[in-house]
């Protein structure tokens, strides 16, 4: 870098305090709140304290107006194209710690550049013609920091470059006006790091808003974005579609532009394995499509070499009253679920069975568990071996936090890593890349064995936990590591009267299913299909939508 | 294994020669030549000897009828389809080699079972119903060895199980009948091994066949398949698709099952990177795309996880007088072209552009050369530790062949090994994936820039050469690297009257041009196009072939 005051370069606390107190100034004034405000809207002292979405905490803020409000609450993204709204916000959502790089004022520029260019000549710039879009703060956008929460980010010049996906959004006629929040590392499933602290969870800020895209996932529930876009190589679009209540879709690998995103430098070499996939959060399933219709439109691989250059296929229309062969994924012996999750999974079973869709009850098999998948994903994570947390925190020279030094892992006496500690680098890559084979083959034997058509699933062991215990994402890895698609459809919620019998997470780090704690928390569905079956995923997710939320 | 005679088992000589003269037997008798015969046949003492197509040995074996040789001679796969022909060769073939495991009868069996079929269900078995196909060594048929030229594996079990485009294939109602010679290792382009010898080109039996796939490649030429299969990780369809002069389409990888194959034991460990690709070759470019046809039409994914279910997509119908853009790949300075394969290109340019499709000579550019992808090929092939003859000779329990041992490589003092040695296996890998990346967004790059619709280049520094020489091959190997589909398309041969200039090859193991020896080998082109844009590559190969050769 070379930069003057290396000899007396600030602490890590110095750089994230100040570059958090520019973010906070990146919010108008007459849009920040007082305390005294934040403390009634948050319901601090009464039973429904923290649980923002219950207490009506945007609408009763006054920073909206009635059309605002009816703007934010009732429109997706489909609704508004034709109408065109940007940078509705409110200091609120910040109270949630959901965003990052903050540039509303230039996404106000941008919407009125968009609305001039309407105006002069008659036709839109796109198909995202001044739709507002968040996204997760790895993508990379001119001029804005994509310090995924990394401190060492923030003494290194602010990006010149942009993220292929940014570029391809802003063709489309996006406007971007916020990065979201992630956590160190993007490694776990609560989003806090040094520089942007923890994000809350608006349904209730006692819990978890999941991770690493948590902060698309608070801002979406909030309905303070209509379109968010994250990446997810374990989970990390799904989990915080869990544990907020919205939609959320990780597509194939490769299908819809990755590169060119800021990671967090270690571990370093990016072995070949698990591909992390990018795609869309939203509070539609329609939202979902549209996000994927648009990237299609404008062609992956014309912006990214790696993205794989099939177009979205359009599928025969939608038979009046299509039947699907639904799979129902059993739950794993080793990863018990939750209550409520448990009482979903039957309920959405049941329901798709009463509309006349075939319901399979897959058995137990060990060559294609949740636990076998999950233990892969982190065989693949741990290949370039696993620092402790002390070179963790040498090597990022910041403290972790606590869910990350927490050391989450899948593995057991009676389950050990698969891979031999002892063997050389190559030869764990080569022995991980048969395993996934055979893990990958097992569920295409199901796939044909049955006739499926898609798998049905949890997308987690719980919805939303306390703060740093989510404990192993294995529901989600798996589908990673086979690369299959897999969508999020929020379904009922964690009830205390429904679900009144408490139990223990069956690890240290695993949380305790709680039904006070979690009372009101969203409940969800994951509808899996196979590898490039993305467009049969969310089809065949628009249809199981329909059936359970009258979508 | 534990069989009798482990403590006296006989040697490679003797196994291996027990299997060729097996696989002798299993031609009937009367299909078999007397030596003299075959002198005569095959031009012995005269200007033309080994030349055997010139010499239409074939025709004048007098072992196939005249309409045998209308069938053989006149038709293609898909010609035959709806009339049904099997079992049609001759012992002339055997004499290049080029067949590894023979069964004759029960292929005729199964053709007769076929017949039946039809004569009582009015309706065929399958969409290939009757049609004798022919297979690379390593594809595993049930009842018959996968030996690929190593005499280990002729002291284990016959094969019980067999290679998912084996079941595919028969499931289409194909007639398997034989199956085809490879190189020991199969990683040369002289497809020769202690057990079934050398494949001889029939074009002039002085001449390689190629490989690895080369057994095929003579076949095909001989008129003795209608339709072949290979497998191509760095050229290995495309190779002894130049040296015999017939059609051969790599596909990206995994869009044709390529699960359950055979390989050499060494090296053992199969790290990521180039993976593999089986496909078709033929005497048409109509007959590759049949067999697209039917392998997707079965469906890839039902017999093979690794197979990626994207269907094959249906082009829009072809314009009347559509037009293409074509980008002439540069000659690389490093590796030279020989008169005939440089004479080819500029023909068949200029013919293009005379029919009016639009030529775009593509600048040399080291970030995308072929010299580059040929070093990044033998960089991934060599991640596992580059053998020594001896340890590899020690491994095998039996000598190396020729073209094994001269140790062809890409590498100089000006351009060395682009990975460090002294690396670790993890790292290697991770670096070499990262190299790669660049080199495909590199191409992308030039296809955007250009507006691209395909590449045209040559598949080789030559065309066949002398045995055991065929050098580096960079010009396929690049393919593989960045994963792009690419098509050799016949089109016209050497001359020693066009190409009267002899020339050196630039490495010991790189052969001369010789205009005599290699008058009248076949010369061709490549047609490449991006990752999965398989259905434009052989659309554009048809145009192309139209323009070249009037088909």
């Amino acid at each position: 870098m070379g930069g003057p005051g290396q000899d007396r370069q600030p602490s890590w606390e110095v750089v994230a305090k100040e570059h958090a107190a520019k973010q906070l100034n990146n919010i108008p004034a007459e849009w920040r709140l007082p305390r005294a405000k934040l403390d009634q809207l948050s319901g601090v002292g009464t039973a429904d304290e923290g649980r923002l979405i219950r207490l009506q905490a945007a609408k009763k803020s006054g920073l909206l107006s009635e059309r605002e409000l009816d703007i934010t609450e009732n429109h997706t993204a489909r609704d508004l194209l034709p109408k065109l709204a940007a940078g509705e916000l409110s200091s609120v959502e910040v109270t949630t710690s959901c965003l990052t790089e903050i540039f509303f004022n230039e996404a106000i520029e941008r919407a009125k550049e968009a609305d001039q260019y309407l105006e002069k000549n008659g036709k839109v710039r796109g198909p995202l013609h001044g739709l507002p879009i968040s996204m997760k703060d790895s993508f990379v956008v001119k001029g804005r920091y994509a310090s995924v929460g990394y401190v060492e980010y923030l003494r290194q010049p602010i990006p010149e470059d942009e993220s292929a996906l940014v570029k391809l959004l802003q063709d489309a006629g996006a406007v971007l006006y916020c990065k979201t929040n992630v956590p160190q590392t993007m490694m776990t499933a609560d989003s806090e790091n040094n520089i942007f602290s923890r994000t809350l969870n608006p349904h209730h800020t006692a819990l978890n808003a999941g991770g690493s895209t948590g902060g698309e996932g608070a801002l979406l529930a909030f309905r303070g974005s209509p379109l968010g876009v994250g990446t997810d190589i374990a989970g990390s679009i799904r989990i915080p579609s869990v544990c907020c209540g919205v939609y959320g879709f990780k597509p194939t690998a490769d299908r819809v532009p990755f590169a060119g995103q800021n990671s967090c430098p270690f571990p370093r070499n990016h072995l070949p394995g698990i591909i992390p996939a990018a795609g869309p959060m939203a509070n539609t399933l329609a939202d979902l499509r549209l996000f994927m219709d648009i990237v299609f439109a404008q062609g992956p691989w014309r912006y990214d070499g790696t993205a794989i250059d099939v177009p979205w296929r359009s599928l025969p229309a939608k038979a009046e009253g299509e039947k699907l062969v639904i799979g129902v994924a059993p739950e794993d012996e080793e990863f018990k679920l939750h209550p409520p999750v448990k009482r979903t999974i039957e309920n959405a079973a049941k329901k798709l069975e009463a509309a006349g869709h075939t319901i399979v009850h897959l058995p137990a098999d060990p060559t294609r568990s949740m636990a076998l998948g999950g233990r892969l994903a982190f065989a693949f994570f741990g290949l370039e071996g696993a620092p402790s947390n002390e070179q963790m925190e040498a090597e990022f020279g910041e403290p972790l936090v606590q869910s990350l030094a927490v050391g989450v892992h899948p593995y057991s006496a009676a389950n050990p890593p698969p891979l031999a500690a002892e063997w050389g680098g190559a030869k764990k890559v080569a022995e991980w890349h048969r395993l996934r084979a055979e893990y990958r083959d097992s569920w295409r034997r199901a796939w044909i064995e049955h006739g499926l058509d898609v798998v049905l699933a949890p997308g987690a062991t719980s919805t939303a936990v306390r703060h740093d215990a989510f404990g192993v994402p294995v529901y989600t890895a798996s589908w990673n590591v086979a690369d299959y698609p897999a969508c999020i459809i929020p379904y009922g919620c964690s009830s205390k009267e429904l679900d009144p019998t408490a139990m223990k997470g069956h690890a240290a780090f695993d949380a305790d299913y709680t039904p006070e704690l979690q009372d009101g928390a969203p409940c969800s569905i994951q509808v899996i299909t196979p590898t490039f079956k993305d467009e049969e995923c969310l089809h065949a997710a628009s249809i199981i939508d329909k059936v359970l939320n009258g979508a």
